[in-house]
């Protein structure tokens, strides 16, 4: 099973994509972005992971991505063909992103664990 | 380091604490707020992990914490001590929180890496 790693030794850029998606139409627009992700997003030059996520407190979903750089993740907004595909799947579901960029700082574990 | 595992197939609660916080206070709330977790929050029972990031295009910083179960974040929430602890730091330096909690679906990676 494929997991990501957050890891402040492993300077990256973590994108953050909060999406607002009716309840109803929530499976299936994850079904489309995450076979578009698949698809288009995962092999773009840079990228490192993708780990969509369900909200279980309220309608909507999550993308945690990874990308090894600015210039990266810029390959990728700036990449007509890949965007089309992508927004093409929000429009079609009426679904609603936010997107924010983060550095990660460092994680705390349990005492004994670090 | 410490590093924190998105992984599907541990099943766990991910719990998204979005922080806005002045940007002048941001790193005295972070240097108070991590101290917290370490002493008050990382020892309770169920706890997986916080990571902590700073936003790179906007004021404010995030926490990706993961906890076991519903139940034990619950345990967290709803220990006063911890609670005032915690929630006197966003006081203190006048931040405010938005919290979601999440299930982990399933992590993307480059081709061939999964």
């Amino acid at each position: 099973m494929p997991s990501a790693r957050i890891d402040a030794s492993q300077p990256c850029l973590t994108v953050l994509i909060t999406i607002q998606v009716d309840d109803e139409r929530r499976e299936a627009f994850l079904e489309d972005i995450r076979r578009a992700v698949d698809e288009v997003v995962a092999p773009l030059p840079g990228f490192i992971s993708a780990s969509f996520h369900r909200r279980t407190d309220a309608p909507g979903c999550l993308n945690y991505a990874q990308w090894e750089s600015q210039e990266a993740y810029q390959g990728f907004t700036q990449n007509a063909a890949v965007a089309e595909r992508v927004w093409g799947i929000f429009a079609r579901h009426d679904a609603h992103a936010s997107i924010g960029s983060y550095e990660v700082l460092g994680t705390h574990l349990p005492p004994g664990q670090d």
